[in-house]
């Protein structure tokens, strides 16, 4: 019984080593290798712990730091949509559900439920908990696009409107951080032109 | 004051984006790349959240994640040290003082603090909390190296007293991970020559 469940488990960690294969349109520090998704989830988890007195409403710390861990693992199957890709995110949902439906699988009921449910939660954006992890997901690239000198802006000649539209809901998760992103990231990019007006 | 401790945390943030660069000796599930110290933090901590339940003491879950998220940022400037490379684990303990002291001397005081003192206690080993995530720390290489039909325990020559020697403490986490890992990982990769006897 316990062997059993420890085979599930073992076969949900292995399986999930696929998604330090998805990469991400962010460029990491250097400016020239780009992100993967496992490594963009334990920065977001991080910066959780340490950001979570900024949330506009308590939230559960743990359950926040576990959906992030978890939130993008859906993309070994349907791979990263980007951004501002507006065709691929047309299919999104439906790619991303079928790909919970498979990887959660593996897990026993028990705890493929309650990572399932964790999930949706993330993608329903109703508690404190998942609109605190959207601001991570969110600000974390931001972070990172303006300590690469706005590159990866540059590459997609990205508008600021885009990012607005792409932000419409960060601050819902934390005003102060939303605030302190648009003012040291967003703003002078803006102004060197690396984001388009 | 609040935009001063955001900087400082952000800075935290851009830093720690270099352990992202940080190579392990551990091949990832393709069997090609070797897996980053990122990567390797964001999936013991997955583990810590499943696996939590067969630790041999009741552990509190969000402290070992975040000691797991934070137990290899010393390497940042320290270097990896391959756990069976005598010569440089004579020098580990003070390059990696030396790390934390920069590192974790970033953030905010108190954040600092809570940081490096949760370092500690990861590398004193006293506390279960620890132990588990030497626990998770030392099984997680272990399952990719039999997911990898034990490609680098072959290149490096492995013997299984260095195995059983590196893991002395890998039950005092986990009875029930360590006799899984040592029935279903090792044992294969011992019969079939991938280890040395």
């Amino acid at each position: 019984m316990e062997k059993e469940e420890l085979t599930q488990l073992f076969n949900f960690f292995r399986e999930i080593d696929k998604e330090k294969f998805i990469g991400r349109q962010t460029y990491l520090t250097d400016g020239v290798r780009k992100e993967n998704d496992a490594e963009h989830a334990w920065h977001t988890a991080i910066m959780t712990v340490l950001l979570a007195g900024y949330a506009n409403e308590k939230i559960d710390v743990l359950k926040t730091v576990t959906m992030l861990l978890i939130h993008d693992i859906v993309e070994i199957d349907a791979g990263d949509t980007y951004a501002y890709d507006e065709d691929a995110k047309k299919t999104q949902r439906e790619r991303e559900v079928k790909a919970a439906d498979r990887i959660f699988g593996l897990l026993p009921e028990k705890q493929g439920k309650e990572f399932r449910a964790l999930w949706e939660e993330f993608e329903a954006q109703e508690t404190a908990e998942s609109k605190f992890a959207r601001t991570m997901d969110n600000i974390q690239p931001i972070m990172l696009n303006a300590a690469t000198d706005g590159k990866a802006w540059e590459e997609h000649d990205v508008h600021i409107e885009q990012i607005l539209n792409r932000n419409r809901n960060t601050a819902k998760g934390s005003e102060a951080i939303w605030e302190y992103a648009k003012e040291e990231f967003l703003r002078p990019n803006l102004e060197n032109g690396k984001i388009k007006k």
